[in-house]
């Protein structure tokens, strides 16, 4: 596996990835039905820096990196992560998560957060854990899940330095 | 007292109120340096609605009210505010948040959270926990305030429903 920085050739690949999640409502805080264009645009924003994860050549996951709050919480990063559907349990989204943290390391941020982790998806809650980030907080009914309703939203932390 | 809908007549009024909180950098998690266009274009931004506190016919408060998140996070709702320096203390704040917890209902919204209140903000806290938000996480560190350095910021919540 090769992580490496997104170029503008990737966005279809990019969009066959992240898509899939934001149609299907469940693991972000995004609109449904935002367009491709918006969604490439959100996804390689200027606020951020983007990275694609690669498997023969293949782009399998993709993730961003960015400050969580400007002014005066710019030292704290917020990432996003995606795998491609058919690539999951592969051990993707953890090889990113590490290169993140080594990435906002090397970027001078002294913490990460990430505002919004749905509860329902257990799967991602357990490997944030296993790398190292506490629940800060759970916000009551946050998130109105497509399946399941109000479901809540945990706030995860690790501090870096 | 009267709360409106902000115009665009307001943006001086509203410049007035927020460039000396944006450039002080110790009360909102936004570039201190930000032009009065960026920082307008924000206050008034597409995402949300914007109100003006007026006393006498003068403007000496401003709030923002939006969807704390978009798509699955819709529901609840997020408020910014801001009084003049000249005019604290005279009930202005809590006025506005008693407002637009009236709007947030009417506009649907099931409940209200503030993601970002830096802990040094005292009698911002003691104003909302009496206007009903208890706090759900202190996140530790997360705003350098320009005197003093890495203080903490509170996520404070309240349901309506």
């Amino acid at each position: 596996m090769r992580i490496r920085a997104v170029r503008e050739a990737d966005a279809p690949a990019v969009w066959a990835i992240i898509g899939p999640i934001i149609r299907g409502g469940a693991e972000y805080a995004l609109e449904r039905d935002m367009s491709e264009a918006d969604a490439i645009a959100y996804w390689y924003g200027a606020d951020r820096e983007t990275y694609v994860a690669e498997v023969d050549g293949e782009v399998l996951g993709t993730y961003y990196i960015r400050p969580n709050q400007p002014g005066g919480g710019r030292h704290v990063a917020n990432c996003g992560y995606a795998v491609s559907s058919a690539a999951r349990g592969r051990g993707i989204a953890r090889a990113m998560c590490a290169h993140s943290l080594v990435r906002a390391r090397e970027a001078g941020y002294r913490a990460m957060q990430f505002n919004f982790v749905i509860a329902t998806n257990t799967r991602a809650i357990a490997l944030w854990e296993g790398m190292g980030f506490a629940t800060l907080a759970r916000l009551p009914g946050a998130f109105v899940h497509p399946a399941e309703g109000e479901v809540d939203a945990l706030v995860m932390y690790q501090r870096l330095d």
